[in-house]
């Protein structure tokens, strides 16, 4: 038997997970990323040589899901949480550091969906996409069993889907009208302060995207309008999806998904709307993982690709 | 040596090629589909006995494109053209009929694209779409060098990608603002009908979509707007298709496509518009193999994937 390294990098911490070569999960851990201090490759690799010995049995690999674009070959098109700017190559990097041990790497995102493929929501299906509902929005996409990364790490950039056409102002990314700018937890709280304007809600305040929801299930009206606005933008966008990759089952993950059946609701009525029929028959499911997805997926690069 | 078949079954004609097993065309032919009279597929095993006879090599395999959805492991969701409205498994159909030989099969615009991939404008690209412009508007994705068929054959299906919001008809699918309804020939022709009477162009009159595509490049300021359209609607489906899935080409086929660079540059200026531009780096072909696109990619099947 052997053991295998699960690594998730972001841009505060690093979630470390060992696992048995059939995947299950042994012990988790955090270490902080010190981007400023020194290279968090250095830290990552210490921690895997001292469970190695803690362990004393074969270091079968590591995956290793980065916070930044991934292509098949490992290389990473910079990761801008952690200062690198530059393209470089994960196997390039582990491999004076972590010598002779197989190296994987793949995004974040899409390392999680892979965990929730292999051991979460999406457990059976072939066919699968992890839509990511946090401060931004993303998605990470299985199809035929294995991680669709894209031929320069970008597939499952959904936040950045074009869905308004009458949008003024620009989304982070420079354009207009990006799914983000109504999707995300700060796309749904500005449109919803918009929307008390518009109403002129002087007896309602939203100071945080649960309130709006909150408000949603309470059945007030202001609240329900937003929830119908980001069904229908979030419904659009997975339409795309549906009718691009024809998949069977949408995960959804991230903060703002907490709020669980209710909003999902919103997003499957108009999915249903706008999508070609023979595309439609897709499941909506919650994530099950949670921030253990990363870990999952990244043991999975190692044991399932 | 052997040989190999690629067949590619439409409404009208059967277009068949037999090909060395290095994937040089031989000899290409067609017959008449007569799903009235007989079983299509009774008549594809007798030519491909046939041919068997005449070259007397050992037969490697038949590759066939269908007219209708097709997963991965040859089943086929109906062919409308065919009369056929059950399900099938394209592998099954032949085993009697041309026993001990491989059957593989996929959907035609999917063989198309394969073929072009293999052999025509997507040579050299691992990511590539094949985007048919004719009476409808379908695609073919290829992935990591593999056909992307989806959970139920229906991926690609970009001819009814929801586009327009303020669309009043609804399309042949019952859905209102799909792709079709405006980057299709039937879709042109009908926008630039409609161009006319807002434009009180009584000067001018449309018979065909290469009319109104003429009347473009003849710097006709009705002509323009409808280009602009097309381009608009055409580029907004292909920055969804880009950032979902991260391809390398376009390659553009098809009746319309015949009209070459003129109409692309319309559809390639406002998807750099919408596209995120970690995705945008796509180039834009014509179609090279015409209408043998669907045999190179149904042999492909056999001796490629």
């Amino acid at each position: 038997m052997g053991i295998v390294f699960g690594v998730d990098i972001g841009g505060t911490t690093i979630k470390m997970g060992v696992f048995s070569e059939m995947g299950r999960l042994l012990e988790k851990f955090e270490i902080r990323t010190e981007t400023k201090v020194r290279d968090v490759f250095i830290d990552i690799a210490e921690k895997v040589k001292e469970k190695i010995l803690k362990y004393n049995e074969e270091c079968i690999g590591v995956g290793v899901g980065l916070p930044g674009p991934v292509d098949d070959m490992g290389n990473v098109y910079g990761c801008v949480n952690l200062n690198i700017a530059d393209t470089f190559n994960v196997q390039e990097k582990f491999k004076d550091l972590l010598p002779g041990i197989k190296i994987k790497g793949t995004n974040d995102a899409n390392a999680a969906a892979f965990g929730e493929y292999i051991s979460g929501s999406g457990k059976g299906y072939e066919n699968m996409v992890l839509i990511t509902l946090g401060t931004g929005v993303g998605s990470g996409i299985i199809t035929k069993g294995k991680i669709l990364n894209g031929s320069n790490g970008g597939a499952g950039e959904i936040g950045h889907i074009f869905v308004e056409r009458l949008e003024n102002k620009r989304c982070n990314c420079g354009k207009k009208g990006c799914l983000e700018q109504y999707a995300s937890s700060t796309g749904i709280l500005n449109m919803a302060k918009e929307q008390l304007i518009i109403d002129k809600r002087n007896d309602l305040e939203y100071s945080s995207t649960k309130d709006v929801i909150d408000s949603g299930k309470n059945g007030d009206i202001t609240g329900l309008k937003i929830m119908e606005k980001f069904g229908d933008y979030m419904g659009a966008a997975l339409s795309y999806v549906a009718e691009i990759i024809n998949t069977d089952c949408f995960v959804f993950g991230g903060g703002v998904s907490k709020s669980g059946d209710f909003i999902l609701g919103f997003v499957e009525k108009y999915f249903k709307e706008y999508t070609f029929s023979p595309c439609s028959n897709v499941d909506f499911r919650l994530a099950e993982l949670g921030n253990d997805a990363g870990i999952y997926g990244a043991c999975g690069l190692i044991i399932r690709n």
